[in-house]
């Protein structure tokens, strides 16, 4: 049984998502279908990218990626499959592609199953669908579409670096209110260098250690991690960070690293 | 595998729609399951209806369609199953059915598995789990039920048509805020016989074009489109219309086609 | 095909579902997957131990349960795995089992398949979704932990009983607002003996019958039975009762009955 999963902005109220479905399933009665999520923020690339990049990765090799955001045709728009790291993946080439890898993916193609796009209403379900069950099934990119050389690139906020700090954003509010910056374990690390630092955020907001765990500290206390998205996150133990701490999307924080004399 | 979809308004939070679940998986193992939604408004069925209506054609034949509100038990109610267009459908007679289908359905039981209906507390996991089970296993509907004539009707108020206009009404609310209104496309091309249109709503809101696409108008312009529901829409490219039109449920729309010469 | 039910506050909006999903996937590719819920309020196990208890019987012998609350490692956590009732069960014995069973488990084992815990970040996909997959595919609690004697309890509120009267406290309110409360069929019959009653809350409301189906009542009335989950539940038919009668989580009800000279 093929795997194909499905992130979505089209939410779990209307017939959006069960139209999918059931496109897929009447292309491929075996396949397995996944919700990541259909609750992305209507429109919004950027949220859809930072799920689908952390989840991709816990499901098995070949398994099939469908994006449904942001994929109504206009005269610029492409609908890829790519295939990158052993997952193949679907959807309009809006920019997402570039959030979610971190280089060139291994292999891209231009869907060429559908003859004249302008009059699909419903890419999900007139030209993802088919592409996504072909995958699935074990079909190869070369049969359902065109090689293109690269991906369209969206530009994101990258955290800025000194040899002693990095300035990061938040990306991300999980439902626990967690708040989520754009500092990954791997630049953390490398600036550091094994010093003490000092997290700052809003006007007198600072943390000092690193937890591993949420209930390292009090209930209600704050704290700073790696959570599993191995993003810098600062959250409340059992509580939520966002909303009480007043921080949102894309709002700065500073880490600071000492030298041993300081 | 065989299919089996549920529309309900049991929501997500509560053990209902997975008591259902497993009362389904418990009789027939290898059901393949498929959420159409479990948020319709509590006692909704013209929402069940619009959704279900515009989702069960996307799904393959056989594929049977269990509907879980209003199934209380009461003096009056059938609990039926319905054959139609090669889809089943499963659930109270409450009026929902003629809501869905566009005439009378193919072929219509009523569900006599259960002896004694008035003491069943929960009738989606004790009569409607066995009756979808045994049909989505290739079973017939004169097992489980005996034949009657009709369904129940339930008026919906439709258009109004003149030689030139259509007064119409809003139908459903989508969860981009989509206006969608009980003016399918059929009628429209019906009345319209290729002239032009004025489409008006609230006080001075018009409209005079019929988009393909969303993103046909500037963001944040309105427009209207048939929709993947095939029924005439009012929309913002990437805006909330509902709440930014201020137009809500049953609010009416004028259609005003001009002759020629006008 | 092995089925594992999904009981977690993880929200569906975020990769984390996913995650756990894509881990029991990549472990066990024909794992039957079920989402009992994941909109369980945030380490709210009392709320998750309800729905759980009350879903868990519906689905057929030997499907796995796996519990996704309250899982971060802390020194004193222990993660388990039970059998009870020939269902299995696993998770974080944080006194959540003692809400579900209403006895001693049959057979109980500290999970021993991860060595050091706690650089464990995701207990969910790193742990639980390996026992899972190990029981449903017919493993023993035996190869994936020790034998331990007892689980965690934690104490609720039960209700409190005199001769003529049980007073009882307000366990869960459901999405559709109906009003449950810990009086448990069993106890109410145990109590009343046949004789009338009077269930009394806030200041002055009252219900004297006890219905059977919700629409016993005119829409809107307030009503008293039994319903799915066996508690004694206060509703309105049609109606939002815990909003309109202004009734919450932890709120005291009394019922008092009567002797036949009374």
């Amino acid at each position: 049984m093929g795997i194909i999963t499905l992130t979505t902005d089209l939410g779990y109220k209307d017939f959006y998502q069960a139209a999918l479905k059931g496109s897929i399933i009447s292309l491929y009665p075996n396949a397995q279908l996944i919700d990541i999520s259909h609750n992305i923020a209507p429109f919004n690339i950027q949220q859809a990218a930072f799920v689908l990049k952390n989840a991709y990765r816990f499901f098995p090799d070949e398994t099939v990626h469908l994006i449904g955001i942001e994929s109504v045709f206009s005269e610029n728009v492409r609908y890829v499959a790519i295939r990158h790291e052993n997952h193949y993946f679907v959807g309009a080439d809006s920019g997402i592609f570039s959030l979610i890898f971190e280089c060139k993916p291994d292999e891209i193609v231009e869907l060429n199953i559908v003859q004249d796009l302008k009059f699909l209403h419903f890419p999900l379900t007139d030209i993802f669908a088919k592409a996504a069950s072909h995958l699935a099934q074990g079909g190869k990119l070369g049969e359902i579409g065109d090689p293109i050389d690269d991906i369209v690139l969206k530009n994101v906020l990258q955290p800025t670096i000194t040899d002693n700090t990095i300035r990061g954003s938040v990306i991300y509010i999980d439902s626990f209110e967690n708040i989520i910056t754009n500092i990954s374990k791997e630049l953390f690390n490398k600036v550091q260098k094994g010093r003490n630092f000092e997290l700052a955020f809003r006007r007198n907001e600072t943390i000092k250690n690193l937890s591993w765990h949420y209930n390292e500290v009090e209930n209600g206390e704050k704290l700073c991690l790696f959570g599993i998205s191995n993003h810098l996150e600062i959250a409340l133990n059992r509580g939520k960070a966002a909303g009480l701490l007043g921080m949102g999307l894309n709002d700065t924080i500073l880490v600071t690293f000492f030298n041993k004399r300081d």
